[in-house]
């Protein structure tokens, strides 16, 4: 059995280990060798017990096609992958939902083994190829901006809507990117001085507690995950609005729902988005993410790569193949 | 000072009095005479303190113009009206959101004495003629029945969706006939055996808890108010699908926020609807409300007729004028 580098989470401790099985790709699948990784708040969420994985963690990737068996014009080919793994015949595939397929595995979070390690297995159906002049540390970015795109997917947001983000993390600062595309009177609301000199060089416009305008946005997306954030979300909210929710909350929360039905708000839960846009986005240069990265890692680093990442103010944090 | 009958709440106590003033119409407003009068479950839920209000209460009504300073060809009209009084200057009206009127007033619930009197006051700008052919007893269905079409105004709803409205009261059951009409996939989640029956009549199939199907339909009408509804509501819907709250809820409510993202669902909190359709509908005589009708009371008995909205089971009350 060939073996390979690569982190392992197991009852929430993530260890290195050189020891880990090259797995084999399955029919329809690609063996795909990890060339650069992200470390999203999910990732860091499983450590923390968010829900039980145990396996690879990782999800965020570009990588080189090793090995297609029956599609061998993939192999040699770089790529990013969409991170469902459906069954095509659920009731949610048929209908052309798949993100939502009943029998999904999710890779590096829901029975399959993730990306950061050296290899990984993907059916081709999720590859899409990485256009040349996209270089690995933007390319890295496409799912996480595909999130964000997912927003525009499910709600029209007019150019002269007034938008605000909640929250400037990783996720928050690509929709403020995107959203601003479209001529949104757009702000982020913002704690950490960082982020506001980030977003003036976007000519984006910061807000505090303090300087929030009430019940005014006719769009607020929170991308927070925190009752304090959605709160904040709450209050910023004109009637019949809508607010977005982008991040996974911990256990339930107290809403008051007959203020929902007093001032007719839209509550719209947002995941995963479209990777064709955000290669498209990525490619014509568009949103910037090499102001995103905090700092690089190697694999053999990757315990500490977590570590980093979870540290307050840090944006993304990247972890390099070998 | 004219006075003239009608029933008065004060410390959530409702009383019947025949010493209330009859109200002089500003400008721009009209006086009416109360031909028919609805109880609605708002009303009900103000004499158990859901919100403070003095006054006269009632805001469903059929009523004849008897006073229009400036409007004289309205006298003698028979006029159904919409409840918001609005501003027209502030954010919201400007942009064309009425309902949701930042210094707005409402008929009988807010700032303004309802219609469970003689006689009432209201912008003519808030009025509707009755199509002669429309008889009070429907016609005093108006309010309910757009807010019940508020929901297609809100939502886009496809011939095709599998759709459930979870609680068959009065509101409800209207929702179900307004769903009906455009091909819906439709089951009402009931508790009474007599519901079930009114239901069959109108070809609308009935579930309950047990037999519900789960995550498989694409809208659900939560129209209970309660806990147990919005559970039930939210067990019924599929990933991706659309939640619709239709009643107020007392106090805040736990509700998992990771799921809604996970799932990416969408609550909508839906209020008050268009009036012209709904007026539109009753006059095509495609919705039925002679159903809906429990029993009719005067005036004088409007503290028993109270009490009889509030039983169980009981339908819609009504309450004649003089």
């Amino acid at each position: 059995m060939k073996t390979m580098q690569g982190l392992w989470l197991e009852d929430q401790v993530l260890t290195y280990r050189k020891d880990l099985p090259v797995p084999a790709p399955q029919a329809g699948e690609a063996l795909i060798k990890t060339r650069l990784a992200g470390i999203c708040a999910t990732d860091l969420e499983m450590t923390r017990g968010y829900y039980p994985f145990t396996g690879v963690p990782g999800h965020e990737f570009v990588g080189e096609v090793v090995e297609a068996p029956g599609f061998e014009d993939w192999v040699g080919q770089r790529v990013v992958g969409e991170i469902n793994l459906v069954c095509g015949i659920c009731r949610a595939c048929r209908a052309g939902r798949g993100h939502h397929c009943e029998e999904r595995r999710v890779l590096g979070l829901l029975g399959k083994d993730g990306v950061l390690a050296d290899y990984f297995t993907l059916p081709i159906e999720n590859l899409h190829p990485v256009p040349e002049t996209l270089p690995d540390e933007a390319a890295v970015f496409t799912e996480l901006l595909a999130a964000a795109l997912e927003v525009e997917q499910q709600v029209h947001i007019q150019p002269d809507m007034k938008a605000l983000v909640v929250g400037a993390g990783r996720l928050g600062l690509l929709i403020a990117q995107v959203l601003k595309l479209n001529g949104c009177d757009l702000a982020v609301l913002v704690r950490r001085q960082a982020q506001v000199q980030l977003l003036a060089r976007w000519g984006i416009p910061a807000v505090d507690e303090r300087t929030l305008t009430k019940g005014a946005a006719d769009l607020v997306v929170e991308a927070t995950g925190s009752p304090a954030g959605f709160a904040l979300a709450r209050e910023a909210l004109r009637p019949a609005g809508t607010l977005i929710l982008k991040s996974a909350f911990a256990g339930d929360m107290r809403v008051n729902l007959s203020k929902l039905v007093v001032d007719e708000i839209r509550l719209v839960g947002s995941r995963c988005g479209p990777f064709a846009s955000a290669l498209r986005l990525l490619t014509a240069g568009l949103v910037d993410t090499a102001s995103l990265v905090s700092r690089r890692y190697t694999l053999a680093q990757g315990v500490q790569a977590f570590e980093q990442a979870a540290a307050h103010g840090v944006l993304k944090v990247l972890v390099s193949g070998a």
